[in-house]
């Protein structure tokens, strides 16, 4: 997506952020051999994932000073909402949502909330946006079109790239030595997540 | 208000209870008498302690179970919509928000901070649930009229009412010693608070 | 005492140094003039107020980087100490360590707990340093004799005024611009707890 | 260790507890196969761990009653004098600390960190006695002899097996229903952590 080429942060990823947003199985969804077993990992892990972040954009929330902190309460009350979709969408697949996290989707979590308590507001930040961006751009790579044209589309709404430029753009302004190790963090654990919907 | 008569928190607090929510302030409000000083005191002390509390309403977000999570996650949205309007009440007004908050104010949110980080969430809720409820009954027992009447309705419109008997639902159902403890405090800083915005 | 006289932030906090270091109590002390009553007192809520300044300084251990971590463990075990001889001094006298903080007391742990969750770790060592020297310079002032000189010497052994020179000395090498109002907020705290132990 | 046969949560681990306390690292202590390459990756790694790893004793001191808390404090301690002997010992092989945790080691500690931010003192206590006692008996199985000697005696001193032993009882009297899974994860990290002290 244009709109994140000029990104201070993803430029500063380099390969890793090419590694963080690309993946067997988002080629997978975008030409129509995606083995549903696949699928339906992704959604539980994904669930179970969101859970946690929505702690950490919580904490965020908490640690952010205004006008930012406005910007955060916004996203997180749009991910209470993603939470019960994603209720919904594993209802009608008859999926369980209550089993273990995968140790990498754990692990992802962890990082999460262990930044979330000790990191400073400009870290915080660069990882909000980093998840964010990461997300956005690598289901934005797919036409909005096939079975899965609903999850593609949600990610690449105007309203939610439109968040995620907002979140760019304060995280940006507030430099800090910590953003890119925290966004590169990021890039690392959304690659193995990838990997993890593909492989179990 | 009824609503709130069965409240096992509210009739614990016993005399706590009324010298949280009575006050000289809001008699002076229903009786026409208030000096505009002390209206100014509270409007710009009020801005302060939301902005502590909100923090502290995302710390209970971050650290609370679905699905008392999407209901305080609601309260934060619109906390994040109270600040907005207070600075414009401030603005109309010609008051500078950018000052130091009175002591009474800081131990009141260095109390829901403290809370936030070091408390399980049966107590977190019913904290949340303390402060909530002694607004929306404290402004309850006047009548919306005269020139506060914008406020008075604030926390008593339908819709905030039913936010906090939810919060006082999903408190009572989750019991904890500490509870009533945390909540009594909150009824100590609410006391102090009204008679901070009489006596300056 | 001469070691402080240098101190940035004594200095910065010119009439709060004073109104925090000295006391009605401490007189009375010097005096020979100290009701039993305020001694106990004094004695059971600076039990509680230390056992809370305990969880501060694991938060400022867990928050610090090395080498000031490594000054703030040993300065933990030390109050880890304090805490059994506290327990010994109630003992000798009868007096029951299990009763409720004072509101003054716990306001001053309030803001301690609040901040060491939530500040930067140049504020956290401020902070440490705010209460220590408070003690060693308000003891300090009095002769180490009569019937209390063991508490008198306790908050001005060498060891201990070393170990305060090296929080100053840490803390003061790291500038932040939240270090003064933190440590003046400190002052007033301890002016407050000096006023506690007389007043009751 | 026989005193360690009798705990419950060492038996709820079940095959975790086999596999975070062998190791092919350790095998190779043993007899004496131990490429230096792995020994300098295992001390400086497990530097990197430990200060990660005092920083959440040092939260769990915050957030744990007494007497617990002085047990904790006296750990912290003995942590912070362990950071001394890693640098020494690093020194003496011309080993540099500066360098990035491994993967491993850095997930390691966000697990350590998240948990000791959210979880409470029971499920702090179980995670503190599982990291320590995985490492009193992984190094005890090996005869205290050969180039590595000095490194078996540590962690297998008398005094450290007796902390640990006092950490199992206090842990195993307060029971938590997290506190098992907390225990098993502790055991999932031990065994990638010594995979990749041997693997790279």
């Amino acid at each position: 997506m244009k709109e994140f080429e000029r990104s201070r942060l993803v430029a500063g990823a380099g390969e890793l952020w090419r590694l963080g947003t690309t993946a067997r199985f988002l080629e997978a969804v975008g030409d129509g051999s995606l083995p549903e077993e696949a699928f339906h990992r992704w959604l539980v892990q994904d669930y179970l994932f969101v859970e946690g972040f929505a702690r950490f954009v919580a904490l965020t929330a908490a640690r952010t000073s205004r006008p930012a902190q406005g910007l955060v309460i916004g996203g997180l009350a749009a991910l209470d909402a993603e939470l019960g979709w994603f209720v919904e969408k594993a209802r009608e697949r008859g999926l369980d949502l209550g089993v273990e996290p995968h140790p990498v989707c754990r692990r992802y979590v962890d990082f999460l909330i262990a930044s979330g308590y000790s990191q400073p507001q400009e870290v915080l930040l660069a990882v909000l946006f980093g998840v964010e961006v990461a997300y956005t751009v690598a289901w934005g790579r797919l036409e909005p079109a096939g079975p899965y044209a609903e999850f593609i589309e949600r990610w690449t709404a105007p309203d939610f790239v439109a968040y995620v430029v907002e979140l760019m753009q304060i995280a940006e302004a507030h430099p800090h030595p910590e953003q890119q190790p925290a966004f590169d963090e990021v890039m690392r654990h959304e690659r193995d997540f990838w990997r993890m919907t593909w492989e179990g």
